[in-house]
C-alpha cells in the first residue's frame, strides 16, 4: 500500500506534491500553489489522458506505438454521420439550440429505446448533453448537494469520483472486484444507504473490466436504492457494444432512474462532444436550467450529425464486429504470454488485467511498456486509487492490425522482462 | 420590490415556488420536489433562453417574431469557418483531442495577442474550452472553494451568479450601474476584500450594457484584486465588437489575470461551442486535470474550424459594420418612440433600456411585448435580481431589416399602450 500511494505521488508531483499525503499536500503543495482551490487539489489527472498525450507526442517524433491507452474507437464517425453534418452545414445556421437540444434528435432517442428496448420514453425525458461528461455534471448537480455521500464501484471510471471531488459530492467507493463479481454487493449498498448515503452509480459494461450487471442484481440495485429516497444513476454509455449477452437499461425497472448516454462509444463519435440523459419526469426542468446556465446548448452541428447515426447500423455492427474480433484475439492470445487474470470483458472495449505476479507499481510498468515495447496501455490507478497498482487496463477500440502488432510487442516484451 | 418578486416567483413556480422566499421554497418546493438539490433550486432559470424557446416555437406555429432576445450572431459561421470544418471532416478521424485542445489553435490564438493587442502570450497558456460556459465552470473550480465570496458586476450575465450558485461559491453582487459609471467601483472592490472577498470578475464590453470599462479603471481593479491576492477574471467575449473605441484585454496591466473568450460571438460561432481561456502559469496544470475529468476536451471539429476564424477578418468587419448600422438605427429611433435611457452600449450588440417609466415588472412587459408587438426582448431581471424589473435588454445582433421591423413594431405598441 505504502508502495502504492508512492507510485501516485510521482505522478501527481506536477501538481501538489502527493495526494496520498493530504498534509503533506496542504504544506508543500499549497505554499507553492497557494491559490488553486482545495476542491480542485483533490482532482487526480487522468492518467489514460496524460498517456494519450505522450503516446501522441512520441508518434508525432516518429516513433511507432500502438495505442490501446484511450477508450476511443478508431478512425472517423460513420458515413451517416458525417453526410448528416455536411447537410446540416449547408441547411442549418448552427447557432444555440433549446437547452436540452433538437426535438427530433431527442424523439429520435426516445424511438431507440422503443425498438431496441421496448420501452416507451416520451421524448421531453430526454435531454441532450455535451458528451457523457456534460451528462454527469448535470445531473449531479441536479441530485446532490455539496456534503453528500454517493456510492460509486471500485473500480470505476474515473472522472465519477473526480468530478464528486470538484463537487463537494463524497465518493463512497464500494468493492466491485472479483470478489463482488464485478459490481457493488446489494447489501452493502444497503448498509450504505442506511448510514445516510444518497445515490449509486454504476455503469454496465463497466469501464475498466467490461463486466456486465445481470438483471437480477441491477433490478435489486435499483430497487434498494429508490426504496431508500437515493437516486440511481445508470451509465450506459457501453450499451450496442456487448459480446455475450446484450445489456439491460435501467429504465426496464424504473422510470425513477438518471439514465446516461452517449454517442461516443457505439456510435464512434468521441470527438463530436455528444450524449444523453433520460431524466425522471421531476428531474427535467431543473436539468434545463442547469443546462442553459452551465452548457447553453450541446454542440448544434453534432445534434444534427447525431440523428443520423441511428441510421448506420450496418456500418456500426461491421466495427462492433472487429471489436469481437480484436477481443477474442487478446483474450486467446495474452493468458499465452502471462497476461491471464481478466475481468469477465462482457462488453465495451477494454480488458481489465491482474498483473500483480508483474508488480504492483502499474503506473512503472506502464510507462515502462510505452517506451520499451512501444504498446501504451493505461495503469489501473486511473480506475482503482486502492489496488489499482496492480491492474493494467488494455483498450482494444483500436484496429485488428494493431492489436496483432500488440500482441507480438507485449509477448516479446514480457519473455525479456517478466 | 414585491412586485418583483412576485414577478419573480411567477417564472419559477415551474421547478420551486419562489426564489424570493427561500423559507417558502424549502418547504414547498422541497416537499413536492424534495430530490432536488438545494443547489440546483438555487440556480434561476435564464429567461432569454425560454424567451428565445417560446420565440421559436411561435415562430414554428407560423408567427411573425423579430427576434432580439439572445446575443446570437443572425446566420452561418463566416464561410472560411465552414471550409475548415469540412476539410476536417475529410482529413481528420476528430477524435478526442488533448484536454487543452490542439496546439494549432492555442498557437493560433498566442499569434492573435500578439497582433491585435501586441502582447505575447505562450500557447501552453491557451486553454481551449467548450465555449466560454466551459471556460467559466473550469476557471471558477480552479480559483475558488465553496463558500468563498467573489465579485460580480449587477447588472452582469446571469450565468455567472447561477454558476456560482451551483458551484457552492457566493456571489458578491457589487452595483455597476449607471451612477457606478457602468463598472464596479474601485473602492467598493478594496473594501470587499477587506472582508474576505477571493476575487472579482468583469465583462468589457459587458452583457447586458454594453459598456467598456476605462483602462485606468480595468488597471485600477486589477491590480487592487491581484494585490489582496485575489483572483481577476475578464470576460473578453465581446472583445471586437466595439464601436467607439477597442476594448483592453486584462493581460495588458496582468500576467496573472484569467482571460475567458470566446468564438461565440464577434466569430459568429455560438452553437460550435468553442472558446479559450489564457491562464496564469501556476492554473495551467489544474485547468488540464479538471478539463480531463470535467470535458475530456473540446469538440474536435470546432477546434479545427476556428483556426479558420481568425482568416474570415472581411467578413467579421463586415458583419460587424452591420451590427453597428443596428445600433445606429436603434440609437437614433428607440429615444423618439419612448425608449431612450439607454446604457452605454460601447459594444457587444445589447442595449440596456430603463423602462421604469413603463414598469416595474419588466417579465411581464416582455411577455407583452413577445405577444403583442411580436417583439422577443428580455426581462432586466435576468441581469440584476434587484432592479431588473425596470430594464429591458434587446439584441441588435439580427438582420438590419429585421431591427427595422422591430423599431415599426415598438413604436406602433408603444403609441397604443404606453
Amino acid at each position: 500500500m505504502v508502495i502504492l500511494v508512492a507510485a501516485n505521488c510521482d505522478r501527481f508531483k506536477a501538481v501538489f506534491p502527493c495526494r496520498g499525503g493530504r498534509a503533506a499536500a496542504m504544506s508543500e503543495g499549497m505554499k507553492s500553489h497557494r491559490a488553486i482551490s482545495r476542491r480542485a487539489a483533490k482532482v487526480a489527472p487522468f492518467l489514460a489522458m496524460d498517456v494519450m498525450r505522450e503516446a501522441r507526442q512520441r508518434l508525432a517524433a516518429g516513433d511507432d506505438v500502438v495505442r490501446m491507452e484511450v477508450g476511443q474507437p478508431f478512425g472517423q464517425a460513420p458515413r451517416k454521420v458525417l453526410e448528416a453534418a455536411r447537410a446540416a452545414m449547408r441547411e442549418e445556421p448552427l447557432g444555440y439550440t433549446d437547452a436540452a437540444g433538437l426535438l427530433p434528435l431527442r424523439e429520435r432517442i426516445a424511438r431507440h429505446y422503443r425498438e431496441t428496448h421496448g420501452i416507451d420514453v416520451d421524448p421531453a425525458r430526454v435531454f441532450i448533453t455535451t458528451g457523457s461528461s456534460g451528462a454527469f455534471l448535470l445531473a449531479f448537480l441536479a441530485a446532490f448537494d455539496a456534503g453528500d455521500a454517493v456510492g460509486l464501484p471500485n473500480p470505476g471510471y474515473p472522472a465519477y469520483r473526480n468530478i464528486f471531488h470538484a463537487l463537494g459530492i463524497t465518493p463512497r467507493l464500494l468493492p466491485a472486484g472479483a470478489a463482488q463479481g464485478w459490481a457493488p454487493r446489494v447489501e452493502e449498498v444497503a448498509a450504505k444507504l442506511k448510514e445516510g448515503m444518497k445515490g449509486l452509480l454504476v455503469a454496465s459494461p463497466a469501464n475498466p473490466t467490461g463486466a456486465i450487471i445481470d438483471d437480477a442484481r441491477l433490478r435489486a440495485l435499483i430497487e434498494t436504492v429508490e426504496a431508500a429516497g437515493g437516486w440511481f444513476i445508470s451509465d450506459e454509455i457501453y450499451h450496442g457494444l456487448t459480446y455475450e449477452r446484450p445489456a439491460t437499461t435501467a429504465l426496464a425497472f424504473s422510470e425513477r432512474a438518471i439514465v446516461i448516454n452517449s454517442f461516443s462509444k457505439y456510435y464512434a463519435m468521441t470527438g463530436w462532444r455528444i450524449g444523453w440523459m433520460v431524466l425522471p419526469d421531476e428531474l427535467r426542468r431543473v436539468a434545463e436550467v442547469l443546462g442553459q446556465n452551465l452548457f447553453i446548448s450541446a454542440p448544434t452541428i453534432s445534434q444534427h450529425a447525431a440523428i443520423a447515426a441511428f441510421d448506420a447500423t450496418e456500418e456500426l455492427q461491421e466495427r462492433r464486429a472487429g471489436y469481437a474480433a480484436n477481443r477474442d484475439l487478446l483474450l486467446n492470445e495474452l493468458p499465452r504470454i502471462g497476461l491471464g487474470a481478466l475481468a469477465p470483458a462482457d462488453g465495451a472495449f477494454y480488458l481489465y488485467a491482474d498483473v500483480s505476479h508483474l508488480t504492483n507499481d502499474s503506473i512503472t510498468l506502464s510507462r515502462r511498456l510505452l517506451r520499451e515495447a512501444r504498446v501504451a496501455v493505461t495503469s489501473g490507478l486511473d480506475f482503482d486509487p486502492l489496488d489499482g497498482g496492480r491492474f493494467l487496463r488494455l483498450s482494444y477500440a483500436g484496429s485488428h492490425d494493431d492489436m496483432a502488432r500488440a500482441v507480438e510487442r507485449l509477448a516479446a516484451w514480457m519473455k525479456e522482462n517478466a
